[in-house]
């Protein structure tokens, strides 16, 4: 019984590396199905996109091969890795840190290999593109039911490379959290959870005051996009849990000035 | 036997958002294929979006399941609604209208259900994404084989909202249209069909007039995009059994400065 | 044992196109997988879209039908064509020569049929959408077991329309090429193989000097991305065999202000 795959990646939607990884995977593994989380993650976000492979799985099959590419190191002496994590599941992808939210979220990892065995990758390895010729097959093996030992020795978990995920700062009063990532509606999703909000002692404020380098705005607290009138900021709890800053039918994002990795501050507005 | 999915949305594909509702019909439904018509309808579009979904739905396998999220009012008090068709077709989406030109165009409204079974919904429920946690779930034990009567209690047909879907007025030699739809390449297509034009007796005019509030064209009738020259207007009846206006090669939205829900005025050339 | 579609349009992923293709196929084939290689060719460009799906097919599976839906001639009088390929791969297309790419890499067309068997085609067929009724249609029946025959009479392979794949001048420290494609990062493939450098004695040249018709640069060769500092050109064999010029996390199209079909030299650099 093939297993699916879930893949995330940076590689866009119009060229055809999304389309060759899926061939590959249909080659090796032709009952496994393919679930598309994203390809639109930003060129080399690592951090984005380990985060969208950690949320996404929990909603995926518990047996889903998670596959991420994301990988402006491609060509470098980077490991290409696979990973078991405490429950079970695999993981492919480089070496970078892009798989760490995912199995941190997950048990963490228990094993990992190198993925280099000639009969797993395909030959001869493009030295740009490991997406097709190392990633898209290791994971595909696994997805038709190959364990991770097939696909090359093994390598010590505590070596790993780890993404950064920024944790806010908390001070009274005061949040000074971070953009993680901004979606195509312009709403911007913040490091910052309702948790740190009540550290700061900030829960019951109807309307925060959110400072960024360059703007600043009030925004009401509010449950669902529509709490606010159209153009107007809001903040609320997306539905991955954080806090996000959103303007209804308009972009908070372009307003405010800020994109991925921005400092953002959340204090209580006047 | 699980039933496909056929899925169009507002969602776009930049973020992870429609993939994430993949994962979740997987998790229900393995065996499901999710053919995905269309996410890039322009945010908030009911009609585009009901519009796409009533035309793909006679192209699928019968037995599919229609899944729409086009969803401006998520979180409010609207209902998400399961409906079965006079024709047996199950269809799932919020209570906006979205739904009502494919029921219309399948044997009507036969039955409804308000998605709130417990066991159903992805708990909890995201007060911003019904997609994930009400209608990709719903849509999914529909395909794996539930019947409407599990996800939720009976609402009374004649009680759902219904799109509006704009009639052109015909006049004597004159027919004021609608822009329904720009598609990627520019092409306007109206809300005018080849029985209009006939009704107005525009039916024999071989070059059509063509006014929107700031610019006007001179189309001839043309059975394909390349019945006239590069960047000339033209009027053809679209894959759907539309008037479209083209321009061979060229973007015809732009230069007549409209977009979805514009006037446009037909008359005979002179 | 149904076979999966390999697919490539330029009908872009906005519109509802591509999905009520993908639902005709399962209609006709609900078994088939299909591999969505790129739907972002540029619109009407034969020669990319022709070039992507042979290198794609090397990596899908052995039995997998190709279709290529780029149809700038739709609703004229050009064929639509299905061809057996030497090694028994078959592909559906226009007959424009989008699918003559393909078939001189799989062991040449064997045979061809003109598709236009009544109980193949989607009836009545659009005269502006051919891919819904005509293309995916075919390529469906073949993926579920039919004969080419089924699809109406033979063409002599000889009639078939062959695409032009420009090759470049090789001069004596000269090579002038042609821009392929230019990807989403901006890198510029050129139909420039490392052979073409050789005959022109460039191959142990380890600075290229690239000129285009406004521009000129000189570009490292490195074998990948980041074997030069952000910013800075390179050139490199991509994923395919071609020389492309590349900026490191920049957009090398853009400054070299090049698109696909502009001519390019490549010499010494001093």
């Amino acid at each position: 019984m093939s297993k699916p795959v879930v893949f995330v990646s940076d590689l866009g939607l119009r060229d055809e590396f999304v389309g060759v990884c899926h061939a590959v995977i249909a080659r090796i593994s032709p009952g496994s199905t393919v679930i598309d989380i994203s390809h639109g993650v930003a060129p080399h976000d690592i951090q984005a996109g380990g985060l969208v492979l950690a949320e996404s799985l929990r909603f995926a099959p518990a047996d889903a091969v998670g596959l991420a590419v994301i990988d402006p190191g491609v060509g470098t002496d980077r490991l290409a890795i696979a990973v078991e994590t405490g429950s079970g599941r695999q993981l492919v992808g480089p070496d970078n840190g892009v798989l760490s939210l995912a199995w941190r979220a997950d048990g963490g990892a228990k094993r990992a290999v190198s993925i280099i065995a000639p009969e797993i990758v395909v030959q001869p390895i493009s030295s740009v593109f490991h997406g097709r010729d190392v990633f898209a097959p290791a994971a595909a093996h696994l997805a038709a039911g190959a364990d991770l030992a097939a696909l090359g020795p093994e390598v010590p978990v505590a070596d790993l490379t780890l993404a950064r995920l920024a944790e806010p700062e908390v001070e009274r009063a005061k949040v000074s959290g971070e953009v993680l990532d901004v979606d195509r509606f312009g709403n911007v999703r913040l490091n910052v959870r309702p948790s740190h909000l009540r550290d700061a002692g900030l829960e019951d404020v109807s309307v925060l005051h959110v400072a960024t380098l360059g703007q600043e705005a009030d925004a009401p607290r509010i449950s669902t996009y529509g709490g606010v009138g159209v153009g107007q900021y809001g903040a609320l709890v997306d539905a991955w849990g954080w806090i996000a800053i959103i303007r209804y039918e308009a972009n908070a994002a372009a307003e405010l000035g800020v994109q991925s990795g921005d400092v953002v501050w959340l204090t209580a507005a006047d």
